[in-house]
């Protein structure tokens, strides 16, 4: 287990959503199933880029998730409202990696706290980009928090 | 396709929540799979009977599902914000069963609608109720909406 | 309950596939949830779609998906195995409704059955296809029941 | 990206299960969401204890998931039939890790590979375990790879 991460307070994340529980999202335990936190991570990062245009037709690249993982300090369940905290951690020269905390309504204790990382190609025919495009870069630069790395 | 409803209008639902989409809510056609309607008829219904105190440890029954439909008139897709009308089409013995309505925001046509259908049983062994529980009853009445029916 | 269909024996099902279920298939009733049905139905239609090339790439049509519903019989439950029987009720101008029966392993009472149905379009653009393609109904017409309709 | 492990090759699994792919398990960019993944990790994992009667109602433990993660090597899609092949990277006093490689059928590169981390607590108050129970660890021994871990 030592591979955990401590989980960050609700101060290193400089991006928030609400997230919207389902009663699906509740196994036979009776709490939100470990699956269901990555559907959170992904839905986070993708709203974030598509409210900015920074994915969807308007661009010719994407992101390929090469990663992710996370860890699972407490359970939630529905119908908790959760929020998702979203920072980036590393802004490498043709990926992104993001790091993301979910937490319950007024805790400042992340229920789970993960990473997830994409590597940029050309949208028309998924070859690797040499560089991150530039409108991302500027969009995801104030979103790191180089102290933390 | 006679079996295919007309979409109600927005007044004909006297109760609604704010639905939020999901990343993979969409599927290879870019558009919110058929199945993922269900999962919001399901969250719907249950919220409702769990913020009321109607499900859950408190309570000794439950409703099982014994039918569902969805008949869908226009796509939406992620990120879009939606909303879940709810009314109760059928107040029955022990039965209830729900109609529901899936509206884009500020739409007054519903993209898709349906119905789910509950018999209610003993939680501890799941054998059948002889009617609705009648603080259940009592909740749902409300709801009814005789002339639609 | 009155639009409750009868469950239609095995004999009735000309195709059949099998189904793996998935832990998180299971809700916290610890049965299978009602929603996931529908993505069997979905697969199993879309797989024998794909598998006659009549859907993917090399064809310019593809069916939208209009109304879906689903009469529950009995629970199944990870991580039991289970089969889709699937039939064609109506094979329709421009449109095909499939029937489906989910079935345990050995029982000849369907646990589930309900219907699917795809209304064509033009891939390119969505349009409606003033008819069904020929490749299309040729290999759907072995499936249908004229008889049980 | 240095936290990328190498895939490793058929060899190093020695417990197998196949995987059925479902229609909406692809996204919009037409390939498996990366999500999914866990779903079949967390399928694969509990089939396996059921199937021995390390799991369910007969026992009073359960493993609560603690740390889960996944490299992404290569793209898969519905209709693809896969495998994943199962392994114990680490048996611990009362944690298990597990490690988990997906397979297109036929290919001897992992398209993706995991690790699944239980800690095992009481089933009926889900206090922490002192140690694994005598019949899992048993069960377990045999999928533990020393050299590899």
């Amino acid at each position: 287990m030592t591979d955990r991460a401590a989980a960050l307070p609700r101060s290193a994340f400089p991006h928030w959503q609400p997230i919207q529980t389902r009663w699906a999202d509740n196994d036979s335990y009776g709490h939100v199933n470990n699956v269901v936190y990555y559907a959170w991570f992904d839905t986070a990062v993708n709203r974030f880029l598509l409210e900015r245009g920074l994915l969807g037709p308007a661009v010719d690249w994407l992101g390929l998730v090469v990663h992710t993982h996370c860890d699972y300090f407490e359970s939630v369940a529905f119908p908790q409202a959760l929020e998702v905290g979203l920072r980036v951690a590393n802004l490498g020269r043709s990926s992104v990696r993001y790091e993301l905390g979910i937490f319950a309504e007024g805790s400042d204790r992340a229920a789970a706290q993960g990473q997830f990382v994409h590597v940029y190609v050309q949208a028309s025919d998924r070859r690797p980009l040499p560089a991150l495009p530039e409108p991302l870069r500027a969009a995801l630069a104030p979103l790191a928090s180089p102290g933390l790395t």
